[in-house]
């Protein structure tokens, strides 16, 4: 097991209807030495990829995204999130539903901060259905720029988010991918993967 | 001028309606470089301060809590925003009305993430009528905690909240504190003040 999955399984708790709570440590209450090593973890799993962006959602991405951001020594944009946007001269525009709201969310960036030689990292806190990163992925062809890697810190294997990003062929690396989960038995099984052996 | 100054004089754009833009390198697009000086600036000016966590609100606060969490090596915790949210026996609740969206806010924190024992550095990118950091510190007095000191990236100084928390007693630290700013023009004046001095 992982340092990530350690922690998942020490501090974190699930809750009915297949929610895992792990926001003592990860998008609330920040456990600032975690973050510093899901960061140096994805650099390991991405070196010898060249980046020149980072590319995050506000608002739970965006710590462990300028932890990534300081090490690769590049700029980090954070895609904002509005109930209503459109596409103007100014910013690009993309959708994605929220779980969370039950509702379309546009998610955009401010045309200047993306670029057609922009070579983007894409890291999130969570993946489950994708959505977030789908839209991110558009808004970063909408200006031209390459998605050269999507660094993920806790992706939930049960939902299809993962699954489809690997058969579109991006380079996926998620630190802990949750396999299944028991809200009565409290139990988490993490997925084996190559990737995941440290 | 220090080094923020100069940042904003040479990137930032002023905007009719007391605006200062400078979301290519604070809050939407995050310069690395410039947030990381943030950081060792605010962690120079509390030095001697003792920090058991920082404390900021989502979304663009993150960033520079991150960062100086990084350096003092301690929990930060981002209170979150709702439109609709009230006190329970799980979170700490406040109010602050948003200029941005004119409409009060709840701004909330799970009650773990709060503790009596707090000695709390509360942090954001911008300080115009101190509702958010107001908001913020009532967090912390209700969970019995101490605010040890409020370290701001870009204060704008014709604005109140600065006023406030210097009279209410608060150790505040601004690296820039904007004096006036002329949008036809595009001049800033920053105020001349013995800690910003550097």
């Amino acid at each position: 097991m992982n340092f990530l999955e350690e922690k998942i399984l020490s501090d974190g708790t699930v809750k009915q209807g297949n929610i895992l709570k792990i926001d003592n440590f990860l998008n609330h209450q920040i456990d600032i030495g975690i973050i510093r090593q899901i960061a140096n973890e994805l650099k390991r799993r991405f070196s010898g990829v060249d980046v020149n962006k980072v590319l995050t959602i506000e608002a739970s991405g965006i710590a462990i995204a300028t932890m990534v951001g300081n090490l690769y020594d590049v700029p980090v944009v954070f895609a904002k999130k509005s109930e209503t946007a459109n596409s103007t001269d100014d910013k690009y525009v993309s959708q994605a539903y929220s779980f969370t709201h039950k509702r379309m969310n546009s998610v955009f960036v401010s045309r200047p901060y993306l670029h057609p030689t922009d070579r983007v990292l894409i890291v999130d806190d969570f993946l489950a259905d994708g959505q977030a990163v789908h839209a991110l992925i558009d808004l970063v062809h909408q200006a031209g720029g390459e998605v050269v890697g999507i660094g993920i810190a806790v992706e939930k294997g049960q939902q299809k988010g993962g699954q489809l990003l690997r058969e579109e062929g991006y380079r996926l690396e998620s630190i802990a991918i949750i396999e299944d989960m028991d809200w009565q038995a409290q139990t988490i099984r993490f997925r084996k993967e190559k990737s995941s052996q440290l």
